[in-house]
């Protein structure tokens, strides 16, 4: 394996320089036109079967290197609306319009150009050692992750007819934890996330007149403390929920009362039954409030997002966990307990009814996370994914990304 | 008075037209260049002594007219930020700059158009009338009554030096009853109105972590329930008093978790002493909630408006009263409860130290607000002040206004 | 008048000496068999037609003095379950059954034996003064006012059919103010007031498995919460009602979720119109919970007892206030705002379709009263009605009760 | 091990008429005066030297047998204030004098009585056994495990002074599954547990008149809906909480409004840290609500009882396991999750230092669980501990809880 690695050393200042090329142009989902363009264009280079608009925007490429199973590989590549505050002198300046309309600061503030960099590196280390495996690797550069609509799309748009069917679906996500480690997570892995825009309905009128209004600051307020019974009360202590009303907004002065009042909610789950039992009770709560307040017309429910729950097979995962320990050392490879973040790169085995195994690999400088670690202040040192000062540090972080997931599709193809 | 009364048919029509002139051209508090324009103009033509400029945009005309005793005539001037929606051949289409740098649309949707005509009115005819009286007038052409800003404004600009020391101080406000009557109220006639900007911060993080951050979106709506007990609890039920969150404003994502919340909070009442408990309440238990989240920062207070309780003097009322009846006819002249709105006005008679009389007169066609009575639909059918679709019936209302404010002035230096 | 009232210096040892009889031995609503007796051993001592058991335990005593109109005086006469802390050598040490089987200290906490005494004393000058009115005293002993039941129990016993129909219903309440004074009130003057039990269903389960249970403490304690609202929302501040829960129980043990929860709820209205919307939205909102909770059953309203809204007659209460200032002097007759305390007196004047003049008058002794005022502690000072240290101070109580009744009776018969 | 089984065969009648006995006589903690008298009388019939009124009503028995390390078994023989509902014939009649005076039932709820006889059939096993095994038995028949005071009691009482010094902790309880099974858990395995009785106090009033009073009713709701949030908000998803309040009780008239309010609160939690921020969490939020009612007296918290966090040790657990897989078969083992339920028993180990293996056995009749389990109905089938209905099937719960004892003992001691 060393061998396969060494070719690692010709492409890392290639790969560097693309690194921050990604990090300096960052773009919003389903807008991601110069990152693909230039993902196509390398894997062309790299002669991989390329096919751009997979999905809107994403790019497929294809490696058949004789018989054998079929590894997909997956990294996504969207970025977020925050203004990037990390100071680095690559730093995205870049802004877009976001689908509201509105003008926004763009960043990769969740490390998909990353994932991009090392998915691109891989492929080149697995084509100078095609000698030593055999069989088809479907490379998806999936956009629009991060509103958890992108691999709907690619599969929608006929993702597994186009493209060879695979065996296994391999992935990995850059995460705040020390650069040079993976971390593996077995059965439910990541969590199901759902968003939903919750509009209640009053009446407006004016503030000294309650009476002739039906006041939805109060149905707002209500109703947001009547939701954490949902955690407080409907949840098993052995099960894992989170519902966060992360918006309330109603109103625009204080002596009109107004008519409407919107929440934005997310709910976070790691068992469908769970997520079920909690969905439902969140609109019930939301219904019944609404009637406690007398309104005149039922709240309105529009779902923004849905991520699914992430379950790592366990057998992939011990299998790939065997490989990665093999190359990177016991030591680099953690267990890691399920993670309360959400990803959609699950719906591909899913969808295929093949086993998915996706795992974090580290990207906080050693020294830092060693130091935050020892003060206990991880939380409040280390800048996370979606932060404005969440950046990887490329090294050791780029060499791990790119060994792992080299090493990960040797395991199922050599 | 009949005969005092007959110079109305003589400029009914010019007043007629200038009510439409100001209705068209509305200005926002402290904007009223071009209204101050037209009043001082139209003073100066009458032949007072006219002072432009009081308290940033009023305009003060004295009229003098031998010995006796000074009467402030108050008329406020100031617009709104409101859409007209009357569809009235001289509806507003005006924009402004508002205060906070946006662009609004105007209205003069509290009638303050028909207050200046019919003050403009009256002087005209006590001036035709000045043999049978004798005395002072100040007339009072207030700016920014909206924002409980003007009468404060003007007073702290010298006002009681600057002008004949009144002793007693009359006005009046057009309001959604029926047009040709006007409404007495005595002793505390408006209430107080407090409006305070309360901001509570947590601190932020992802909603999928809860336990890293603390949720000000849970906090300020507990704070909006606890803030319905001011009321149920705490003000007895022979008082009086309304709190009004008009907005409650925190977070723009649904699964980021903000770090502070805002409420809007406007408060009503009768009374000095309950005034001062239900806002010395508020305050207690926006702070026990900030608390109780477990806030590492105090909560911030700003006091955006405040409206002084407004008291008719009882025996001035009565005096005023009796005066209108006689020129208005017994019919016309209701007796009103204490209504829950509020007016500056009263500011002038408590620096002065003298009695003030304030009333409504009313401002809906007759036709049409016998009909919402007979129906009980009186709140839904008569368009309120403030809202797009308000705007006085020009007639009778400027006739009654212009007579009643010349009767009661005439009461007092005839 | 003075020489009716001299009659009163002969009775008022014995009045004196019946009134700590009957403070001794106070009796619970519907028990008040020993009262009865006594009331009607002296009313047949006097000379009266009398009819006991009406309405279980009421007594009725019916004067005839000739041709003239009928006047109704009322007194009610049971006690209240409260332990007498008052240290009066004639303070109740009795204890009684009551409804609910329990054992409980009995006490006139309420000052219904007051009632008594004044209108046997009434009575008894009225008869020595018969010369100088005619018409007809119908004098009502009634019980079980306490639970808001008697006066309904009396006239579903027929008693406007086995009587002579009242032109006018008079009656007194003694109240913590100034001894010697009475206070009249005009219009609406005492609040209705509803009770009402709810309860609300849950599931029951262990502490620690809240997702099995349906958890009624949490569903109450928002439903409190929610209460909050009908006043500081749904009544107009020119409005007036009180929503009070005065209980919540539910669960003995702190690691067993119960199945259900109780509460006790008090409302107070001055208007039918707002009394109904009220109601309305207690109701609705306890369903609303309910549902929010998930809950699996309904919840249960059960009335408790009901107390109508008193309205006094103005023309009758001017003509007896009138009378009242004659006898008593201007300076001992008050007007006061209408009491948010409830009576079922008015009943008897709205089933026979006449005026209702029913008034309060002072009981507390006139240092004791003066000083608590003057330090503004009347509250804290002055013991109330229903408070274990409340007995009115005899003199000049007792003394002003009697000539309030026997004053008022004549305005109507002389 | 068949060998030393054989010698139940023996004895399981008497154990099953000792069983029925102690069924039929259940006795409250700190009460069980006829049991330890009856386990004591056994054990020195056994041959163990005996030491009665440890930790005021627990019994310990030694039992030595040559050099060796020192084994602890632990049996809980208190019953609970429950009304048996259970139709047996040997069901429990008794009542008893709770810890308030109150007259209440007993019964054997929570299976200890098949606790006590397991131990002891297990103890003859072992003396039958004796040449397989050297070392010393120190069997702990312990009182109030129900209140979470025994454990604490006995060490107290010189526990680990007096008697030989155990180098590992073993015990067992019956459970709500299959008969014939036992359930092991390894690491944190049942739930730190503390109870709180918070007094919240008011300023009674009468209801009609709130703004004199201090709310009681509205301030426990609002802290109760307030302390939703402590496991909605405060604790991760990664992390395990329950906060139950069990009672909520204020008041006792609908208009009356009282001067305290009492709330039973338990909480569960499986580390400390945990555990630490969410008893300090409950505290914070009830002094805020207590400040936000304006409260003048701060609530008082009297901590009921704490049962610690039970953690097994894995080492121990693994080989504890082995021996009953070996013992029992290895079908009849079940791994559990960590339980939220709570018990002392894990006091020994820690005050000791040495590990703790405390499992499940099964109490349901086989044919029922299977039934309960096929229609998902397990939950509302199967009569949990301290329910009414809660009885272990005698057989084979019995024989399992000997062998599973007598195996686990062996394995440390043969």
């Amino acid at each position: 394996m060393d061998e396969v690695f060494r070719r690692l050393d010709d492409i890392r200042e290639d790969l560097t320089a693309l690194y921050k090329d990604l990090h300096a142009h960052p773009e919003l989902s389903f807008q991601e036109h110069r990152t693909a363009a230039e993902v196509a264009r390398r894997l062309e280079a790299l002669g991989l079967e390329v096919t751009s608009g997979v999905g809107r925007t994403g790019v497929v490429g294809v490696l058949r290197n004789g018989t054998g199973p079929t590894v997909l590989l997956r990294a996504d590549f969207d970025a977020l609306p925050v203004l990037e505050q990390t100071g680095l002198d690559y730093a995205s300046t870049q802004r877009a319009t976001a689908a509201d309309g509105s003008d926004v600061p763009v960043m990769h503030a969740c490390g998909h150009d990353m994932h991009v960099t090392s998915l691109l590196g891989a492929l080149d280390l697995l084509i100078a050692a095609r000698s030593r495996w055999s069989g088809t690797v479907v490379a998806v550069f999936q956009p629009a992750e991060e509103i958890g609509a992108g691999a709907r799309a690619m599969l929608d748009d006929g993702f597994l007819e186009r493209f060879p069917r695979p065996d296994v679906c391999l992935g990995q996500h850059v995460f705040p934890f020390q650069s040079g480690f993976v971390g593996m997570m077995s059965g439910p892995s990541m969590s199901a996330a759902d968003s939903v825009k919750i509009t209640m309905f009053g009446r407006g009128g004016h503030g000294s007149q309650p009476q002739n209004a039906i006041d939805p600051v109060v149905m707002a307020s209500a109703t947001v403390m009547r939701l954490q019974t949902v955690v407080s009360r409907e949840v098993s202590g052995d099960d894992t929920a989170v519902v966060t009303v992360g918006s309330i907004r109603a109103g625009t002065k204080e002596n009109i009362i107004p008519d409407q009042a919107e929440l934005l909610v997310n709910i976070r789950s790691f068992d469908e039954r769970v997520r079920e039992r909690v969905l439902a009770a969140v609109r019930r709560i939301v219904r019944a409030e609404a009637i406690a307040s007398g309104a005149e017309r039922e709240p309105e429910f529009e779902q923004l997002t849905r991520f699914p729950l992430l379950v790592n097979d366990p057998d992939a995962t011990s299998r790939t966990t065997g490989a990665l320990r093999a190359a990177l050392g016991d030591h680099a490879v953690l267990d890691l307990p399920p993670a309360m973040a959400s990803e959609d790169v699950g719906l591909f085995g899913s969808a295929a009814g093949v086993p998915t195994c996706y795992w974090f690999f580290g990207g906080t400088e050693p020294g830092r996370f060693q130091r935050a670690l020892a003060e206990d202040r991880v939380a409040q040192e280390v800048p996370a994914n979606h932060s404005p000062g969440f950046a990887p540090e490329i090294e050791p972080t780029l060499t791990t990304g790119v060994k792992a997931l080299t090493a990960a599709t040797l395991e199922w193809l050599a």
